[in-house]
């Protein structure tokens, strides 16, 4: 296993769904750093389940005790621990099934690599659930960055079929952004609300999931960020973005679109605007070159449908050594995508400052 | 500047386009294993431009030399180390543009950053040029993942808005890998060729570029590999992917595709044949909980249109601070992609090769 | 701060000495590893102060909690991480002297580097305390090298100027690091005790310190294991080592001893005993080309007098800018190289395993 | 093997003593470094052998070619790589004793290491030239820091049994910096000349050779470098040293001797001197709590006796499979110790400055 990630900014992260508890460990974070705590649970308050019946009914309570590096209210710049406790967990059925792979999860390539001693009791250390210490972090890292009006945003771009608009299409600015926080599902375009919602509940109903795009932008980051050959802000950002359960694609402005067209339209003319230089459109997404170009940085990312359905499904049992079915019991989120946004924008920042601080 | 990479099999690259020389360190290689240099010098030959014009018309020999690490016929286990001496340029035509900012380039970005003391002549340290060693290395790479069976292999997905087939359309072998080598856009479905080479053709014709995007594939490769939380397979190789410029995209099995279908559908579902565990369907890519499940590694990448075209583009003369236009002279790519492919199967063999090293 | 190191068996230390808890993190372990907490636990215990008046009196209960990692009695591969709860704090005594600098410690640079954020309070992470977690991490490593015959032991070499015998003057076997681990005070040569408790608590009444010398050697380590150029086995143990507060010096066989000899006198010459290639003199400490050459490693390390008096002492208060006189109240060891033992050892024994990890 | 080190500023290093060529690569150095060739030429004239008879009769050519990261006279901020050929090599003697392994030398562990494939001639890449790139890096570092009046010096302060004067005994200042450079044998203390020379006279005629130590020191440091935990100044000088061949022992300020004393006489007692902090003594070698304090930086290093001596010795010969003597024919250094001074200040220099630029 390998928890630990950053060059300047290092997190190391720990836990195990079912086990005492999980956790982050920030190093390298600056002394004399304020944090505001409300900030900070209500950005894990955003990836909580249980709010209805769009996620799984499983409650956490998620609230983060930190153990060192915070004194009187201020970062101590010596390393930044925060532990969750885990509670209301359900262990029993995943003994019925721990021979039986989940398809779609960690299950068989973590049998074969950790020879059955891992934790496989909810996932494990594989669990979406240690995402929860990643939006811990990223708070802290929103904070830091906020101070430099940089702001980091995210909405749901799609759910199964159905599209959001673009950050592309609108004006993009902090009022958008705590608007978009409000919402449990973060959309844009409110019409589309009910089209989506019933999409998923209709997935839940049959039981089964859908999965979705994450749009995620960062504005007021200055141009000169990233450190490339090796750690473009593409790098840096997809590094972390795909070590986030149930991510499987990444694209960086309009993406795999560009590929259909033309270097005369896909290319971002540069002009000054008074003094500011800035690009007639944003194909890029803000990064030309591996290096933040001064426009936003702007990214969509490919959610799958959740792996844990709870419909029959074919698997093998690695004890027996046999073909065989499967039923997953438990509470299951028919669509993770709402959850996963707090998530990408706290790697999102977390990598951006890594990025300032060595840049 | 960031170029070094790796965890146990550590990367350090180095040179800019119209210096003396380019080249890499590959550190962590192990003793002992023979490395055939006529395959070394194919695969080199696969990237280098020149060939048609499907391609520029600037010559590289790009022939490497060894100078450490390599001792009759065997890697020493010391760090490895080959340079490229850099001839055929035409510095000339970057120092009258020197103060223009090339539309999708480094440029503005690395004017920022480095203060205008980057070298600026061909792209400098962001020329694709950069590339060529790492060709090298993945080379070396190569041959050490051939003993074990595992093999690399990618073609040409789509040019513009023309696709080729899929590698999940036909069985992948190693003597389709084999043909695939030999074209200079390769192609598994030959009837798209003179359709696509029309495609690169107008484009040039026009002094314009165009995109397309890169299937990749690993075969052989035993279930396992990869260490999440961070270092997942998808994590590392994208982190070593978006370092190759023009990279905007990735995603790994049906990506984008499963964000608009449902679990049951998108799940792999295991089943022993004989001994070996296998799925009907590889929608994950071979890759689930960020470690490989043994069924092939599969990625689809995307590369934006050259970003050097000889039309006349709007920009900005950093010098003289005011918008201007530009006409960059000077041999250009109408299309990178199939230069790309020995590219992306090169930091590919790297990463997985790194992965196994230290799982 | 940088509390993370290592290579493929990551540490990542976190906590201050009067905040809620310290602890470590050790990612990279190997899963299925049996471990068994009573030894764990006594190790500590060599570590916890309060014994007799040849220590502090503060007392630490010191027991960790393991909260992921660790399932069934076994490792998962995942991160495993401990926390200890803090206790039996007296912050007050810090608080009236949080703006005079106690000479030797960390107090002022810390100020200067934190801007005064840092929690001061019993030298917070710059505090002896913040060991404990390196001698639970430490323990764990003792037990898997012990899997492979490998046995890291030490003693006292000398306090202030009366010696101990040395490793190389006697047998050295796991009999006699049995009898070493038992002795609060542990001495090859018995007779030296009462002399050296002596010089010990004749400091403890002069409310004053003394330093010493610590010789630890490593044994049934093969030859192979190191990293050069810059993972030299002496490399890797100094920079753990190091890392330890109080820790001065570090020489690796005779160290400065052999400066004054001649090549024919230092050099080891090397012989077959049957099979084994061994050297009749062990000068280098085990370790030639910073690679072990299979005799035992054995290195010397000085650990400064406790900076901690109770004697007035000369310094300045950073509030008022001047000049002034400290006396520091609260409950310090008067010798810490005993209690220092335990954790030269398992660093010693982290930094081992992580180097046979990579080799 | 693992020839990559460092934090923000890398360096990867690379060669074997009788392969093509040796060098380094300096990743993250700031773009916009003017740097003084002459003096880089003139740091590597220091470390070069054939001056007298004082060291080897090998003539090194040792000039650096510049492949990359350097334009117009400045660094540009890619990762800056210089390689020096090798020359005026005579393999043959290494062939004869290729199975003889050479005591107090890398010969075995390297032998059972890498299976018999590493380099074996002139040491490969364990011999003592491949110190020639760290001067050069280090000559780089120098002139960085020599802009922020941070200025590095180091001397013989024993030979054999002959100390010469220490830092602490008088004035230290840019002026003797330049005397001590000027120097074949560095000494303070210029009575002590003539007896050093004729101790290392008289080991070369006896066809031995002798040892010493190495004082230095780095004045005009500011106080709060250094990373701790694991990134104290002293674990990343002792790093850094003991990666350099023939380093046997370090200790900080009065290292060893402290271990002696008590601390109301080894704690460094403040005070004002105007606005400036100081400390009475430097016991501490201007290091407390891991950090600078603002003193200057003092140590020393252990350098054994050369391993290669003319002289016969006992050793085996691992294709043979038996014991046998050895006479190792080729030029030697009777003491390493002089050249080995800019080789410590050198990778000195390059810690210092990655510390600046991570704290």
């Amino acid at each position: 296993m390998s928890g630990i990630m950053g060059n300047k900014l290092k997190l190391s992260i720990f836990g195990e769904s079912h086990g005492p508890a999980i956790g982050i460990t920030i190093d390298g974070l600056p002394p004399g750093v304020a944090i505001d705590m409300d900030k900070v649970l209500a950005e894990m308050d955003r990836r909580k389940p249980g709010k209805s019946l769009l996620s799984t009914t499983r409650k956490e309570s998620d609230t983060p005790e930190i153990i060192s590096g915070f004194f009187n209210g201020y970062t101590t710049g010596a390393p930044l621990t925060a532990i969750i406790r885990n509670s209301d967990q359900r262990s029993k059925v995943y003994e019925d099934i721990k021979n039986l792979m989940r398809p779609g999860h960690a299950d068989y390539p973590a049998f074969v690599k950790y020879g059955g001693f891992h934790d496989y009791r909810g996932g494990g250390h594989f669990s979406g659930r240690i995402t929860a210490p990643l939006v811990f972090a990223g708070a802290i890292a929103k904070q830091i960055l906020a101070e430099k009006k940089i702001f980091v945003g995210a909405h749901v771009k799609s759910i199964s079929h159905i599209d959001d608009k673009s950050f592309q299409d609108v004006e993009v600015n902090q009022a958008l952004f705590d608007e978009l926080k409000k919402q449990e599902l973060p959309l844009i375009d409110g019409e589309k609300r009910t089209e989506i919602e019933e999409v998923i509940l209709q997935a839940r109903k049959d039981m089964d999931s859908v999965g979705g795009t994450i749009e995620c932008t960062v504005v007021g980051i200055p141009a000169g960020i990233g450190d490339p050959f090796f750690n473009s802000v593409e790098s840096v950002l997809a590094h972390l973005i795909f070590s986030v359960p149930a991510v499987k694609g990444i694209e960086f402005g309009k993406g795999f679109e560009m590929t259909k067209l033309r270097g005369s339209e896909t290319n971002d003319a540069y002009y000054y605007e008074r003094d500011e230089v800035k690009t007639h459109t944003n194909n890029n997404g803000g990064i030309t070159g591996g290096i933040t170009n001064g426009m936003p940085i702007l990214f969509t990312v490919a959610i799958k449908p959740t792996s844990s359905i709870a419909k029959k499904q074919q698997t093998i049992n690695v004890a027996e050594h046999k073909n065989t079915e499967l039923v997953v019991k438990g509470r299951h989120d028919p669509c993770i995508v709402p959850r996963a946004i707090p998530v990408i924008e706290a790697v999102t920042a977390l990598g951006i400052l890594d990025l300032m601080l060595i840049s």
